[in-house]
């Protein structure tokens, strides 16, 4: 039984002084915002408006709620829930200390009143209060201390978060302000508990060697006493199985989970009950779904030459889901709000959505973010989307000490246990690039040493990874055109890698998003300005043109000075799709030695003028998306281009291949293939392809044909199609 | 109090059927060898007689013992202890069973009779026995189980030990002929403890950061009761502190462990004794060295041009001692003995002396072999030797598998325990050779993740490698000439590796060795037969030429046909002395990128006629061993040499360096540098060096003259001699 509270809130330079006003707080939520909205700021995510709201990185919070009398029956006792508060704070009732946390993924229990059995006293996470409560009201004070600073760190950098388990994102990212947020941003709650109750239900299985049988293994954690009986309802409905008591059961023939573009995410349900005395006095209920996975080595990587030293170029980094390898097709996920929060299923439940129809299997959810609320999950799971789950580390050195050590190791663990029952999660990591320069993290870091040993100890069927690159993998690039001017075209086929976990084109965003971002006038012409810059067109990083994501003078290049916004939109959005196009079908060109194609990123938590982003904030497809989504369609026909500008006279050549992730032969046919120019169709070739076996590629002819020239000034649109059925592709390039 | 027993063995096929016949059992030491003895079987180190012994490896051995009759006072009671066992084995007395195990690392305890503590049996190791015994003989009997042999393994092959702790080595390998030990290894007797004893002592300690304090720890573990006081002896005798139960205390400017070269290795001693009303009841020594070690990146590697991906080339693996980055100069050690029963610490000892004259400061205890003996460790702690300790994995997949998993973790918690007091106990290393095309294992394998889980949890300070080579580490090559012609001397300076940890240059066996291992007239000439093949002249390995360490073909081209059997001998360890000196020297050139140069291997467990070892069994250095320990001075000047042989009229050209790996600046001087041909000394140049830093090498000039032309037929030795001092070298080469 879960009983809301009301609550309120203030702040104050040290939680020594009452604040000076207390204002109504949404639970869940974020302080920054309720005080925002209190105080009459202005929208956060409009202009430089969030610099208003930075102050609230140096105060304390006061969260109060009044804790109403109770009257319990023998035997119960009322706990106060909180599931998730960020992010380091004291509890206090009636003045007196209730305990103490720092972290924001744990959840914790403590106890108001009420009965009190040796196994609830057993766990640590609890502490008892001894002061009598009955009959009138208590103040339920929370003091949440200003967002974890190491004081070794760069004043206002990243490195501000590297002794803490917050995520590093808050503290500025090159397409994220500066913006900490703070606040119960989980559900917190009375709960009432009978004298007996269901803790927590444990439902693990091991498949056999042919997935024919699952051996299913049934713990209850019970506090008091009684009987817990398991019902197993198929993904159907039918009850398939029913277990008494802790122990084990065989399910003969359990219908698999797969990931999307392999098979149907089967989920069976479960109900468990604890009875007393014959009486049902307590229930819970989840899902399970039963498959084999596991990373192996990338085809080929074992054959490479390895001359001295004789050890590999690669880790392994191929999903085998039930004895099939996949390709993992997907995207870098971030936080759908900086509030985090604000986040509700309601928040994933578009993106996931869209990301389904962009044919993605798989998302990294990378270090520098929070590890997302039970729903996401849930909807993973549903939808048959993998999730690549990291720690809270990126981009910084978390150096061994025993203070960082202790609250990583609890809330670690709080995030394993709460999240391994999931099917869709499918590797544990430490973290965002902390083997790299500008993180010297290493294999000997104590960090990712006992982030390991507790994945191997609580979820050791779960792969995991150090970091993301390691040896073999890929992060980068992040354009349409590198520095040294070569086109991703050039690029792509010259690299040779087993898994691009993050790359990126950027655009500009849709027109909706930026006119939430900014007035118009500030951001056409775009230029160099405080807003632009707020909202990451220019200046996110350093680089020789001062711009980061607006990338004009590429734009400039290709398309000469842009007229209007929507026209940059348009011409930015167009490089950006076929960008995106041309990594994600050249990495499926080099499988089996490459497994996984992953773009940075796929959403944003706050309306950017620029990003890599393939979906504007909170979630607005980019034109680019329907390019993404074409290019990950378990199968396609796919023309390997060599550049993006062509002129009349030129020879026209592309390769060929029949790209097939999917799990059936695509049976043989007729690709038409032509080029056309100013309305006018050219015929460049019929490729009469084979059948293509299950998960396999067919490499196709060269086609080429030299290109008209054309009369009359001026650039034009030249496309190339790829008329196949299901099959077809298209590509839009330029004539000049 | 100890007491010993007198044991007797036989084998029989069955454990169910008595053996034929008992005779006389050393213990420590193997049955194979005390059957071989009893039976009358030939020399296993001479010819072929192994062969002899090879039945054995498909028998059950049975030891037996009398119990005496004891009169325990009150609350006393009698074990009997195993600290070794190979392999797996159960335990009778009388006929019912006490115990069982598998793993020959770890120590067991089996109450024989007398006071049951509920401190005693809280001890899972530990099986009460409930016969009477008092007043009559009994009989103990352990029988041994034939050694574990993976069923998906090739037969006779090294991937028999796939899915054990039991040393790969002893199935076969190029340098160990296929002969597996088994027998009580380790020490076993009965023991009679006391109502209170002292279980175990626990001391340890953490350096502050300047390394001027050390904060100690004191646990003891007590069967009973008492009060346990610690005393801590400085290395010159005297009584520094004085702890009274368990707890902490701060030791002051704490006299630092160094290694080899960079200090001295002081030990402090410590004494504990267990008092119970005023009378002291138990006691325990042991010695404890203060250091702080870490492995740190090598220099220069996060400055490395990383491109995509943006991750680091190789893993940490310099060794920083109290601060001081140290070159690591060392070899890889291998059992001193086949039969590991018989190993003493007079087996290490002359051993461990010869390493600390080569100027070794490190020994890789590779994964193939036995974890060694106590006294091994306590010699290197003395001497100042650092000790890579691999587990025992080497060359194989294993796999996961819960029984193997299961084995694994319990003698990894018992040698983790075990060896952890260790100052010299440096790097934890998961095994040999395991991330490579014929291993096959990875980062997600089972038994690497559990390692490394464990040894966080017991030794949390300790560097834990997964395997050797990682990423920028070598192993190879192991030819003075390579296969494509390459002399090692154009090689080595081509390489750019963070640490050599196997390098290899083979030659001929000592005169002595050789007759050891066979007649003069199955040996010389040397040829293919069973004798030279078996050990490992020819065929250890399959390549063109049928060979493996003899090399003949290199040493004809260079040489001619060999005369006599000493002849070969000189100039195959002429090229070995050489090729090492090469190796060793360039290794230290490349020093920071480069950290540690090890070659494989140091030593061998019978009477090889080829090898790349330096150390002739059981303890005898080969000509080659005084090159190495001058290529491992703490300082010398060093020539880089292009090639081995010259000729007349030839432009003779090397460069000069100051290698200095020492804590002392040297001081500016001049070295005088000559040719030596047919009794003539040519003078080439002097070098006036400026002074070194401590720690850093100098690189100086290049310097040549054009060799003169000798009249007459044949070659002549061509000595490049360095006359500097103490920082003097030659190298001895060829003319023609």
């Amino acid at each position: 039984m879960k009983l809301p509270l009301t609550w309120t809130l203030g702040h104050s330079p040290s939680p020594d002084a009452y604040p000076a006003r207390m204002v109504p707080a949404n639970v869940p939520g974020n302080a920054n915002l309720d005080w925002g909205k209190a105080a009459g700021l202005p929208d956060w995510k409009f202009g430089t408006n969030f610099e208003q709201y930075r102050f609230m990185e140096d105060v304390f919070w006061l969260y109060e709620a009044r804790i109403p009398p109770v009257e319990l029956a023998e035997g119960e006792s009322r706990y106060f829930v909180a599931e998730g508060i960020d992010y380091a704070y004291v509890i206090l009732l009636d003045g007196v200390e209730l305990g103490r946390h720092e972290g924001m993924f744990s959840r914790r229990e403590f106890l108001l009143d009420g009965f009190v059995a040796e196994n609830a006293l057993r766990n640590d996470a609890k502490c008892t209060f001894s002061g009598g409560l009955e009959g009138s009201e208590k103040l339920l004070q929370i003091w949440i201390s200003p967002p974890p600073k190491d004081p070794r760190a760069e004043k206002d950098s990243r490195a501000e978060a590297a002794q803490s388990a917050k995520p590093a994102v808050s503290y500025g990212w090159d397409w994220h302000p500066r913006l900490i947020p703070a606040g119960i941003w989980e559900a917190a709650y009375l709960e009432v508990h009978p004298r007996s109750y269901i803790k927590d239900i444990s439902l693990t299985y091991t498949l056999n060697g042919d997935f024919s049988e699952a051996l299913l293994d049934f713990r209850a954690d019970i506090v008091g006493i009684g009987q817990t009986r398991l019902t197993l309802y198929d993904p159907d409905g039918p009850a398939v199985l029913i277990m008494t008591g802790d122990g084990s059961a065989v399910l003969k023939h359990p219908r698999l989970w797969w990931c999307l573009g392999y098979g149907k995410p089967e989920l069976y349900r479960w109900e468990a009950v604890l009875c007393m005395d014959g009486n049902e006095v307590d229930k819970a209920a989840g899902r399970i779904g039963f498959r084999h996975l596991e990373l192996t080595m990338n085809e080929g990587v074992w054959e490479e030459p390895m001359g001295v030293p004789v050890t590999r170029n690669a880790v392994p980094i191929t999903l085998t889901l039930n004895g099939v390898p996949v390709f993992a097709k997907g995207t870098n996920w971030v936080n759908p709000e900086i509030f985090t929060g604000t986040i509700t299923r309601d928040s994933y439940a578009p993106l996931l959505a869209l990301a389904k129809k962009a044919n993605f299997n798989i998302l990294r959810c990378w270090g520098g973010a929070i590890v997302n609320k039970d729903s996401f999950f849930e909807l993973c799971d549903e939808l048959g989307i993998f999730v690549w789950q990291e720690f809270p580390l990126s981009c910084n050195n978390y150096y061994d000490s025993v203070p960082y050590l202790t609250v990583l190791e609890q809330e670690a663990r709080a995030i394993i246990n709460r999240l391994k029952k999931h099917p869709s999660l499918a590797i544990w990591c430490g973290g965002n690039e902390l083997f790299n320069s500008w993180s010297r993290m290493t294999d000997q870091s104590a960090a990712l040493r006992l982030l390991n040993k507790l994945c191997y100890e609580l979820d050791p069927e779960r792969p995991f990874l150090a970091t993301s690159p390691l040896c073999g993998m890929a992060h980068g690039n992040y354009l349409f055109r590198y520095e040294d001017g070569r086109e991703v075209y050039a690029a792509m086929p010259s690299l040779h890698h087993t898994a691009y976990t993050e790359f990126g084109v950027p655009s500009i965003s849709n027109l909706d998003c930026c006119l939430m971002a900014a007035d118009e006038a500030d951001i056409f012409p775009m230029e160099i300005n405080d807003v632009t810059v707020a909202h990451h067109a220019f200046g996110a990083w350093p680089d020789e043109n001062g711009s980061a994501w607006a990338r004009l003078e590429t734009i400039r290049d290709y398309f000469g000075e842009p007229q209007t916004l929507p026209q940059l939109i348009e011409h930015s959005q167009w490089l950006q799709g076929e960008g995106y196009k041309c990594i994600y079908e050249e990495a499926r060109r080099q499988k089996p030695y490459c497994s996984m194609a992953l773009n940075w990123c796929y959403n944003e938590p706050w309306p950017t003028l620029a990003n890599n982003s393939i979906v504007n904030y909170p979630a607005e497809p980019k034109a680019s998306f329907s390019d993404v989504a074409a290019a990950c369609r378990p199968a396609l026909i796919s023309a390997r281009i060599p550049k993006f500008v062509w002129r009349g006279g030129e020879e026209f050549s592309v390769g060929l291949w029949l790209l097939n992730d999917g799990q059936d032969v695509i049976p043989a046919g007729v690709a038409v293939v032509s080029v056309e120019l100013a309305g006018v169709s050219y015929p460049l070739a019929e490729w009469k392809y084979g059948a293509a076996l299950a998960n396999t590629n067919l490499e196709g002819p060269s086609v080429g044909m030299a290109l008209p020239c054309l009369t009359g000034a001026g650039q034009r649109k030249l496309v190339l199609r790829i008329e196949a059925g299901e099959l077809s592709s298209v590509y839009r390039l330029l004539y000049r």
